[in-house]
């Protein structure tokens, strides 16, 4: 029968493991907006245009502490990605909400 | 020497490494706002209470189809979670949008 991933886990040494899941959070990084502009190699002018509005537009939503999620979702759509919201819960629950998956 | 994660992972069989994917996909759910209310329990009126606004503004915010980030995040945590902005891009790398994180 085949192991299980469990069993081989156990024989994993506890540094490998947790080397390994270093990378595996190291993958996912907290940046602004800006951030994730500039390491998409978009500078505003381009996204003005991708997003049809004016620069001075791109840098009120950069600067600005709040934003509409149709905004946001242009925004991250522009620049090629997709927009995920979640919720999290100290039980361990994950939750996407899709309610605005599909605002344009 | 110890073995890497991935020369173990080589030798577990597609089929267990399939079902393991999908039991990891299952955590995440996809939910609309009230879907994730209901799912933790918690009634329109409590939840209004609890944002200290009027039922029918929660009514509101789970119907419509666009709200501001810090409504979001007012409401996700009046449910006692988190809410976790993601941009993910098709190859692969996935960004935390952190500038909305202190939002209240």
């Amino acid at each position: 029968m085949a192991k299980s991933l469990n069993e081989l886990r156990e024989k994993i040494k506890p540094e490998v493991q947790a080397a390994a899941r270093a990378k595996a959070v190291a993958i996912i990084a907290e940046m602004s907006l800006a951030e994730v502009r500039k390491k998409r190699g978009i500078n505003q002018a381009d996204l003005a245009g991708l997003m049809n509005i004016a620069q001075p537009n791109i840098s009120q939503i950069e600067n600005r502490p709040d934003a509409l999620i149709s905004t946001l979702n242009q925004y991250i759509e522009a620049l090629g990605g997709k927009l995920e919201i979640h919720a999290k819960f100290p039980d361990g629950q994950d939750i996407e909400i899709s309610q605005f998956a599909m605002i344009k």
